[in-house]
C-alpha cells in the first residue's frame, strides 16, 4: 500500500506509522529471542527453552526488566550483550536506529518515515523529527556515558576494572532507559547498594531523566528558563516531582517500623530507600529494599504509582504522568463547576481529554483482565497477581517473586502485557479498529442525554 | 439565607439542596443511632455501644447492609424494626417522606422543597417532581408487598405464621431497598436457601427492580413500548442485563468445580446461585453461597461489580451502570475516532462525560485511600481490603468476614465510607467546594495542549 499526500490521503492512512511501530518492536523481539535461543547466550552452554527467551528479550525490548531467569547468572556475557542491545533498541525505540542508519547511509528521510517518527514520539507535528531523532540519540548517549562513570567508581573497587567498567555500562543504560534489568545475581537487583549514597543517586536520576521524556529533556536543555517551557513541559515536570516526593514521604512512614525494610536502616538510608522507592515505579524496575516484605499499603501505592508510570515520549511505561494529570484536573474542574479541564491557566481540549479517558480505561481493563488470568492460572495471592499484571502493563519490572515461578500460560500473558504496555493499549486498540479507516464522512448523530452518578 | 428566585439567583444558591440532602441524611442517621442505643433495642436488655450503634444505622440508612453484629441474633424485635424503618427511609430517600408528611398536612410543596427533591432523584427538571414522589412510594409499598407474600410463603412453613409473616416483610423491603439485612442469624446471610427457587427469585427480582431507579420503572410502567422509553431507561436496562449475564456466566464457570460454592450443587442450584452472586453486588449484598470460599477471579469480579454497582436515583449505589456506560462509549467512540461520545445512535455533551469521569475518579481515590486506611489499621489482607472498602462505598454490604472484626478506627472509617457512597462521592465534593459559587462569569483561558499516553 502506498502512502498518499493530500488532507484526505493522510486521514485515510493514518494508521499506517502506528501499524509499523507496533510490528517492528514484535521485529525486533523475535530477533532478540532468537538470538537469546541460541547455546552460546547462556552460561551453561545449553540451549534455553523458547518461551523463556522470548519472556527476556520482550521483557528487554520493552525496557520491562521482568525476568524467568538471573540476567546476572544464567546468561553468558554474549546473552548479556544482546539483552543489553536490546534494551537500548527499546528504549530509544527502533524507529530512531532506522533514522540512524537511514542517515548514515545519506538517504534521504521520506515523509512516510517522519510520520511513523512523530507517532513514536508523540510528537505535535512533524517538523524537526529528524532533527529530534539525533538528539535523542546525542542525549541519551551522553547521560548514560556520565552515568556509566559514576556507578564504575562505586563498581570498579568490588569487581575490579573490566567487571566494574562493564557493569557501570550495563546499569546505566538498563537506568536511563528504565529498563530495571540488573547483573547483581540472586534476584537481589540493587539490594546490597540500600545504603550506597552515589549508587542511590545516580541510579535515580538516571530514572528520572529517562522518565521525563526526550522532548521534554530536550526543552529544558534548549530553553533554562522555566516560563518558556511548553505547557506540557511543565505539566511533566510538576507531575513527575509531586509523585516523587508525595511517594517518598507515604514510603518513609508506612515503613519507617518496619524491620525487614526500613526499620534497620540508618536515617540516611531510610531517606534514600524511601525515595528510591517512590522513584522506581516511574518505571524502572530495580529495587533496593526488598519488595514482598513491604506493608500492605506500601505495596498497593506502588501498584498506583506503577500505573501511572513515566512520562510520554520516553523510555517509561504507564498511563503517564500528563494522562493522570489531565483527568485529576477535568474532575477538580467539575468540582469548581467550570465548563473546560483547565491547566495552569490554559483550557485543554475535549479531544484530549477524551483520549485520556480512552488511555487510562483500557489499561485498567487490560490489568484487570491479567490479573484475572494469573489469578485462575497461577499460584500465589491477588496482591502478587495484581502487582505482577501492572508491573508487566507499565513496564515496570518490579514483582513480589512471582515471574520465575509462572508457567507457560502465564509466561505467555505477561510477554502479551508488556508488550502492550510498550506499544501503549489505545495504539494497539487504534491499529486494530478498521473502522477508523472510514469515519471521514460520518453522520452527526442528535444530541441526548441520560443520568450518571 | 433565603432561597431567590430567577436565573441568577438559582445558579449562586444551587447546591443548597446538596447541602439539605447531605445533612438529612446524616441527621436520620444519628437519630437511629440514639434509637439502638436503648436497652430495649438489644435481645440482651442492656446498652449497645455507641459505635455499633452509629455503624448500624449507617449501615441501615444507607442501605448498606454491612453490620459489626448478627441483625437476627444481637438485636430485639424493636432494635430490628427501627432498622427497618431506617431501611425504608434510607431507601426512599429521606425527602419523599417530607414530601409525603407535607402532603398528609395539606401544605403547598415550595418551589425550593421541589429543586431538592430534583437532586434527591437526579432528576432532569423540576415539573412532575410530586408526582413522581407519589409514584415512587406507591411504586415501593405495592412492591414490597408482593415480595413479602413471596417469601411469606416459604418463610411461614419453617417460622410460622407470626415470624414467618414477619421475615417476609423485612427480607422483602431490605431486598427492595437493596439493603442487605437479613434476620437469618448467625451472619449466614440466605445461604441456607441456596436451593431454594421461590426464595432465589423473588429476592432476585426485588433487588433487579429497586435498582433500576424509581424513574425508569415509572417509565416502564406508564409506556410498556420499548421504543417509547428515554435513552436514559435503554441504557439503563441493557446495560443491567447485560452485566447481570455476563457476571452469572463468569460465576458459573470460575465456581464451577469450586467444592466450597458451587461444586457441591445441583445444576439448578449452581444455575441460581450464580445467578444470585451476579445480581447481588448490585447493591444488595445478600449472599446464597459463602463469599469467602470463592475464587479470586471471583473475588474481584464481585469488587468490579459492586464498584459499578446499581443506575441512578434507585436504592442501589456505586459509580451506577449510566456512568460506566458513557466511560465505556466515550472509550470506543475514540478508538472509531468519533468526536463525540455516541450511545444508541444519540450525541451525548461533554459536561455528562466529564461528570460521569469526575465521579468515577472521585470514587476511585476513596476506594482507594480506604483499602491504605484498612490495610494500615486492621488486621487482614490486601483482598479483604479492597473488598470491603468497594462493599462499603457501593453500600452493597457484602464482606469477606472483616466488619465484626474491625476495630474502632475501621468503624469509623467504614461509617464515613457508607455515608459517602450513598450521598455519593460527586455530590458531597460538590456541597463542601465553596468556589462553586462564584464561578458564573469567570474568565475563560485560551486553549493550549498536553501529550498523553
Ligand atoms: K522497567
Ligand atoms: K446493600
Amino acid at each position: 500500500m502506498f502512502f498518499k499526500e493530500g488532507e484526505d490521503g493522510v486521514k485515510v492512512y493514518r494508521l499506517q506509522p502506528v501499524q509499523i511501530l507496533a510490528l517492528g518492536f514484535a521485529a525486533v523481539i523475535l530477533i532478540g529471542a532468537l538470538l537469546l535461543k541460541l547455546p552460546i547466550s547462556s552460561s551453561n552452554g545449553q540451549s534455553t527453552p523458547f518461551i523463556d527467551c522470548l519472556f527476556t528479550a520482550t521483557s528487554a525490548v520493552c525496557v520491562t526488566g521482568l525476568v524467568t531467569l538471573d540476567t546476572g547468572t544464567y546468561w553468558s556475557l554474549f546473552g548479556q550483550i544482546v539483552i543489553l542491545i536490546l534494551i537500548q533498541v527499546g528504549g530509544l525505540g527502533f524507529m530512531t536506529f532506522a533514522t540512524l542508519i537511514a542517515i548514515i547511509l545519506g538517504r534521504k528521510i521520506t515523509l512516510k518515515e517522519r510520520l511513523i517518527m512523530q507517532e513514536a514520539y508523540n510528537a505535535f507535528n512533524i517538523q524537526g523529527i529528524v532533527k529530534l531523532a539525533i538528539y535523542v540519540m546525542t542525549i541519551t548517549f551522553s547521560i548514560e556515558a556520565l552515568g556509566a562513570i559514576f556507578l564504575a567508581t562505586q563498581f570498579v573497587p568490588e569487581y575490579g576494572w573490566k567487571k566494574g567498567i562493564y557493569f557501570g555500562i550495563f546499569h546505566s543504560v538498563s537506568a536511563f532507559c528504565n529498563a530495571g534489568f540488573d547483573l547483581i545475581g540472586g534476584f537481589r537487583s540493587l539490594t546490597p547498594y540500600v545504603e550506597n549514597v552515589v549508587m542511590n543517586l545516580t541510579i535515580m536520576s538516571l530514572i528520572v531523566i529517562g522518565g521525563l521524556g526526550f522532548g521534554v529533556i530536550s526543552e529544558i536543555i534548549t530553553n533554562r528558563n522555566y516560563k518558556k517551557l511548553s505547557l506540557h513541559a511543565k505539566v511533566v515536570i510538576f507531575a513527575t516531582f509531586i509523585l516523587i516526593g508525595l511517594g517518598a514521604l507515604s514510603f518513609l512512614v508506612l515503613e519507617y517500623n518496619n524491620s525487614k525494610t526500613l526499620g534497620s536502616l540508618s536515617l540516611k538510608g531510610k531517606i534514600l530507600s524511601s525515595l528510591f522507592a517512590s522513584i522506581t515505579p516511574r518505571t524502572a524496575g530495580f529495587n533496593t529494599i526488598n519488595l514482598s516484605d513491604m506493608t500492605v499499603a506500601s505495596k498497593f501505592l506502588t501498584i498506583i504509582l506503577m500505573f501511572i508510570g513515566a512520562s510520554p515520549g520516553s523510555t517509561g511505561g504507564g498511563i503517564k504522568t500528563s494522562t493522570a494529570t489531565l483527568i485529576l484536573m477535568t474532575v477538580l474542574s467539575v468540582i469548581r463547576g467550570r465548563e473546560d479541564t483547565e491547566l495552569l491557566k490554559r483550557r485543554i481540549p475535549k479531544d484530549l481529554v477524551y483520549r485520556a479517558i480512552a488511555i487510562t480505561f483500557i489499561s485498567f481493563i487490560l490489568v484487570i483482565v491479567v490479573t484475572m488470568i494469573l489469578s485462575i492460572t497461577q499460584e500465589g495471592d491477588f496482591m502478587e497477581f495484581l502487582y505482577e499484571a501492572t508491573s508487566a502493563f507499565g513496564t515496570v519490572g518490579l514483582d513480589l517473586g512471582l515471574s520465575p515461578r509462572l508457567n507457560l500460560i502465564g509466561k505467555i500473558v505477561i510477554i502479551f502485557t508488556m508488550y502492550s504496555g510498550r506499544v501503549g493499549p489505545l495504539t494497539l486498540a487504534l491499529a486494530f479498529a478498521r473502522k477508523q479507516l472510514c469515519v471521514s464522512k460520518a453522520i452527526k448523530y442528535p444530541e441526548d442525554k441520560i443520568l450518571v452518578g
